[in-house]
């Protein structure tokens, strides 16, 4: 059995971060499916889904780590292509990849007690992000 | 309902970043399953699956990312257990992991207009990689 | 057809990296379920799953390259949250995502020759790691 739900979220620029936990354990709350894996999807290449401990100085140091790897000021070829400035966002996008699969029993998530599922938008302007969740099992 | 194919590909060495998009794509259009998911998956410890807006220019920026995080010429380890010289595409391919999935519904991928699954083959000879898609739905 | 089982493994503290290829295949192998995907998901925010061809010298080129991308001896604003010291362990988590979904056919993993499967646990503590494999397949 197989069910498609889409959630939209309203980000801000920059690298934000969003707990999408509750939104994402209510669609399996009110699923057929009781059991199985739910596939955390992104479409759109400047923004990743992972997990966190959602606590504001945490989130931090994932930007600091971030912008170490691809800073957000720092040169990019594909500023050339387009005139954009987000060349960092992509570079983010593409090593963190764009989605997760979490497990589920009983309709309820299997994560840690302080792993919350989050998502990671890179991009220099606030985005209207569509998350795109396949509910998978039995 | 469950099917997997096998998809090919040449590679050349050093990182090569292929398209995919199309192939699987048209192995969606002509599944049995209309909607569910599909894992793309590298056999092989020196590759990796993700996504881009697939246009020279980021391409190199995402090499030269990846050449920061673990450097083709670097010192490696690895070199001393087999004389081998790709550390840095070992390394890279545990970081990058090596497959994602991706969501569709009525055989068409749900990814973002500019946004195109890519193997990312990171060693340092032409190599002929195997891609196993897994296609999960009803 | 979906089967949940978990697995768990001992781990010590710093970046510690165990080769679980033995235990998931043989929970492949005993399925009733032939061919499909396996979800190996870790709960928890400070560890890990990925591939990598398993030796010793590899093992310690890539936490070479984590060192690098969050020292594990860096400095964290998540250590003033809860005193903690495992800033290092979360950032490492969160960048390399908690899963990945492996293929199998006739209860058979699609891995390449040297490609194993892996826990990197980053924790600065030893833990006892729960691993959530998911079976869907037919």
């Amino acid at each position: 059995m197989i069910e498609t739900k889409t959630l939209s979220f309203r980000t801000r620029s920059g690298t934000d971060i969003i707990d999408i936990t509750k939104e994402v354990s209510e669609a399996i709350g009110k699923s057929k499916i009781k059991s199985g894996i739910v596939s955390v999807f992104v479409t759109g290449s400047t923004a990743s889904i992972s997990t966190v401990e959602y606590e504001p100085n945490l989130i931090n140091d994932i930007k600091r780590a971030l912008e170490k790897i691809a800073p957000e000021r720092g040169d990019y070829e594909h500023h050339k292509t387009w005139g954009d400035d987000n060349g960092s966002a992509h570079v983010r996008a593409t090593l963190m990849k764009p989605g997760i699969s979490v497990p589920f029993e009983n309709r309820k998530l299997l994560l840690g007690t302080w792993q919350n599922i989050i998502i990671l938008d890179f991009d220099t302007k606030p985005r209207e992000r569509e998350i795109i969740l396949t509910i998978i099992g039995e």
